[in-house]
């Protein structure tokens, strides 16, 4: 029940409990909005690590944290557990399958999903990793690969099935690459005594001439370098064309006899933007008006992945530091708008870019300044700490890098699923 | 490949890897022989802490522990991962999904199923918890039952959707509704403000008059009066009859609305003693010898719930401890008929039994002395702790205990799976 006062407050609708999301919520808190918080998932989601998860070195839960818990300490804030199924603009209303929505102001984030380019046999045969049930299915399968290795007669199938495919150079293609040799080097070789596991195979294929485009020349040889010395085999202008369960096709006609194929070469704005009622640019995403909202509607603001934001004449990256700056941007500019101001228009401030390649490895542009190798991995791992949500998950999440970085121990090699996992599509 | 002398050895193979099979496993490490453990799952679950699972307290991956984590540091021991279709006595073998497995000494403790003594209603439509799958499932149950309260309109509905039935009085009923109606009254209800969680029900149905019926009297009252006093509605000499998606059915024609039924009113004999040539008894268990063998097979050992051993005119029941026990006498028979000793028969000795309620609420009964309350509870924590496999599983799960017992807080409140989650059946 809503009193008369409580009617009259203007009301926040904010889609999407990612990076950006929860960042305009806690703008919005406290301020006198009603603000409601809408996702698919009760919570959110710590994507970065989820390479982590997939490789046996967290626990799902740990790289996850209720909304409830977040919502119940933001004054006015309440939480809707629902699928977004599109917008009434004219209605200013939310069709979800929870029933309709109102809002005066709303901000969308729903993020982004693979792009698999149309390629259909490797959207059916190719594991991803989006959500927290795709690196869970991801770190079965691996699991799996090497128990049917110890039963496998056949020396060619028994090889292929220790060898993992990712596609894709970019930070994700770079840290699961690395991650995974180590669990095989580390872990998994002592775990199977049976194996020849210096057979395991993992080929990192990238379709232009370097790995981690956007980091300086240094750090990307540094790259390149580090994860050929740690085993893993670098294919560079390299395309994947086609896949089957137990093998990988190249551009050339190449073939890599391989159980599992991953795929971190795209990304594409979630189905959601198709049902905005703007015409979608390249990626699936909607060009902003420069404060961040739809052209013709001022009240409806697009975050993160979904939004395509130009800026000194190139599209800005679907990355976390971009997701939490707008979803900021829009939780000041709605405040902005109810208090009658204007606001300057968006600009994004690059703080820089990490990536993580192993133990003691890692590569930091930031500020002008690069650092590579121990430095840097000290760097990623204080931010991924700082920026994870939850006071305990953080404490978990350390205990477990201690673990891994002390007894090069990786304890979450559970399967946890006895069906024949089934990859993303 | 094995050379002479590996193939001289003596094989000893051991199915399932419960509290049983692990002790047989350590018994039997390095004192040459060919040791070979075999279970359809890759870790050890430590059981008891499930309920905690199923009630958002505890990460699953924090009560399992992978089994080859354990067998890499036994000489002479390893693992196979497949399910075990039968024995084939004459020729010793074992038949499984990963192909046939000779022995020279087989241990069988498969466990236990639930029992859901026909009752087909029930069990289509009742949780339980057996499996680390089981408890993610009904946690994920619990908390979407919450979030459909949340948009309810029928105030009938929205309470039996906060309305649990729990079937069952033994110890972990009992530990289950406790930690539910904490979970609710604690947690859930800052959660959910937009929800009367005061309406929640959490009802407890046992058949007999008694809660605990292994604990002495004064100890049995204190539960009941403990529950009570913490809300839980407890119904004696009440038994559930018939069930539907949003309903129980008891006896006398009495029905509970309410959307989730768990039951732990019943255990029996895993379906692989059905498969040991021997008519099973009461349970679905095997009666073995004094020495826990197979009648005309000294070379098979029955152990755990699998085996049906009586002793002082009772029947053992079908515990953790009577697992334990019997599995190291199992392998402790083993390293005598090799060397050509006898062993006397097995003989239990019981240390007691002990169940918590809740926060400083626990019962323990031990060597004559009878516990209650504080100190019942700490010592039912530190005896977990202590039986929990693997040294960063106990500090992850003594963190989770310690933010609960400060912050009465439960993290692991995640809904993993958006699919509508099926019940045990």
């Amino acid at each position: 029940m809503m009193n008369q006062a409580e009617r009259s407050r203007k009301r926040a609708v904010i889609v999407g409990m990612g990076f950006g999301g929860i960042r305009t919520a806690r703008v919005l808190a406290g301020k006198g909005l009603d603000v409601v918080l809408v996702d698919r998932n009760n919570y959110h989601l710590f994507q970065p690590l989820l390479y982590q998860v997939a490789t046996a070195g967290l626990e799902q839960e740990s790289i996850a944290y209720p909304v409830r818990a977040m919502a119940r300490s933001w004054p006015g804030v309440r939480f809707q557990l629902a699928e977004v199924q599109g917008v009434d603009f004219a209605a200013r209303t939310l069709r979800t399958d929870a029933g309709p929505i109102a809002y005066d102001y709303l901000v969308v984030g729903a993020g982004s999903v693979t792009n698999f380019f149309g390629l259909d046999s490797v959207e059916r045969h190719a594991f991803d990793l989006k959500e927290l049930v795709d690196a869970e299915a991801l770190r079965n399968h691996i699991l799996t690969a090497f128990e049917k290795a110890v039963n496998e007669p056949d020396p060619a199938r028994k090889r292929a099935l220790m060898s993992f495919v990712v596609v894709g150079g970019g930070p994700t293609g770079v840290e699961f690459s690395g991650a995974l040799i180590e669990l095989v080097r580390y872990v998994l070789a002592k775990d199977y005594p049976e194996l020849s596991t210096d057979a395991a195979r993992v080929v990192l294929i990238e379709a232009t001439d370097r790995l981690l485009a956007a980091m300086p020349e240094k750090l990307r040889r540094y790259t390149l370098e580090k994860l050929r010395g740690m085993g893993v085999e670098v294919l560079l202008n390299a395309r994947v064309t086609d896949a089957g369960p137990e093998r990988v096709v190249l551009h050339d006609g190449a073939i890599i006899p391989a159980h599992t194929l991953f795929w971190s070469a795209g990304v594409k704005a979630a189905p959601l933007a198709g049902a905005l009622g703007v015409t979608p640019v390249a990626g699936g995403r909607i060009a902003v008006q420069p404060d961040l909202t739809l052209p013709d509607h001022p009240e409806v603001y697009v975050i993160g992945d979904m939004a395509c934001i130009e800026q000194d004449g190139a599209v800005l990256p679907m990355t976390a530091p971009v997701a939490m700056q707008t979803g900021i941007y829009a939780g000041e500019a709605i405040l902005a708008a109810i208090a009658g101001r204007t606001v300057p228009p968006f600009r994004y401030r690059d703080k820089g870019s990490m990536a993580t390649i192993g133990k003691n490895a890692a590569v930091a542009s930031a500020f002008g300044f690069d650092f590579r190798g121990y430095a840097a991995w000290l760097v990623w791992l204080l931010l991924h700490l700082y920026y994870l949500i939850g006071f305990r998950n953080r404490i978990v999440v350390m205990l477990n890098w201690i673990w891994y970085y002390w007894f090069h121990e990786r304890q979450v090699r559970l399967i946890t699923s006895r069906e024949t996992p089934s990859p993303s599509a």
